[in-house]
């Protein structure tokens, strides 16, 4: 793998999708050669098992389904695209990776921390990032983001999808879940204040992104 | 559990369903309270998974993709339907279950035969089939009845699923998987001879399953 892999992590509503898109731009700027995606989905086979996961008639899901179809969507992702692309030396930013699945998963649902793992690992083939940036803000931020997203009008009127309308507790878990993945790989995981302006956020990652790349490059 | 569990295994054009519909019809004249189901399949969202996984479009798709998308649509048949069904006391007869995983994917596709179960495992909290019938046929015979039904015209004809089209070796090693698992598992597998005529084979299981009725109630 001569690429660098590059995961955005965090709530929806933190800011994760704007901030991944910035980054683009800035590394496009730079010349750099790059793939933008995301999870669950990313090919034509993973967007068809992100529908089932996220379609807010699938109530009656049991926990090991989610935790199983997020893996699949995962497998396919990492061996279609994403590894190709890292062979071929790309930069590739992906919108959510493994340690969503460990925060909202394990952290949040309950499921085994190490069952979560080792499915994952075994989806991605051992695959990690090079670099994962955890948006993080308070759950009462991230779901007033949500929630006024989704009362809006016209184009930005969406429903909430089935994981969004889960209770605040949930949530809580799952912020936790992120800020323990940080403090376990401190050499991997940043985790970015997202409770600030966007230019302010984007310049810090951005500082960051900047180091690895030319470590990268030296390396 | 209360209920029996009887799973029926075995290639495509073996006669599992044929026979399937042969028990339930004697067990309902004998007034069990029965449920019929299959895999993958069995409700809305495994349904919803089964399409996924059946549709020839998807040529693409990687084994790890497979595993787990037949794990997920599992893990929702168990604890929706299955579970329920068995603490009620009902008689379940599954069109394959978590022997069909490991002959298919691990010994077919070359799938460590440990993570397969380890997976299956999880998706089903541990459940097993109290009686498993493997109809055994020759490939070619398996593989001529499919072709069969492929060339058929109305109402009869289908076309050949992504997992029906994989070559003769493959469905070499799938049988003797199965044989593996029969010799594994000897209290709870009965291989079937279902290169007969359908009234031989339904007999013979009857008269087994028959036994094992009378068991359960005397046990």
């Amino acid at each position: 793998m001569n690429g660098i892999f590059i995961t955005f992590e965090g709530p929806d509503g933190a800011g994760k999708t704007t901030q991944l898109k910035k980054l683009a731009e800035e590394l496009k700027k730079q010349g750099h050669d790059i793939l933008v995606t995301r999870e669950p989905g990313g090919t034509a086979i993973s967007d068809q098992i992100r529908s089932i996961i996220l379609d807010p008639v699938n109530k009656e899901m049991v926990d090991q389904a989610e935790v199983l179809l997020y893996a699949a969507s995962r497998a396919q992702h990492v061996h279609q695209l994403i590894l190709p692309a890292l062979a071929a030396g790309r930069v590739v930013l992906c919108d959510r990776f493994i340690d969503a699945s460990v925060a909202y998963q394990a952290y949040g649902l309950g499921v085994d921390v190490d069952m979560v793992k080792a499915i994952s690992r075994y989806a991605s083939s051992g695959l990690q990032a090079t670099r994962t940036y955890i948006l993080d803000v308070p759950v009462e931020v991230s779901l007033a983001r949500l929630h006024h997203r989704a009362s809006g009008t016209g184009e930005n009127a969406q429903q909430l999808d089935r994981i969004e309308q889960k209770n605040v507790d949930y949530h809580s878990r799952v912020r936790e879940g992120f800020h323990q993945i940080a403090a376990d790989h401190p050499e991997r995981v940043r985790v970015v204040n997202a409770n600030r302006n966007e230019e302010e956020i984007a310049k810090e990652i951005w500082m960051d992104c900047n180091r690895l790349l030319e470590e990268h490059i030296s390396g």
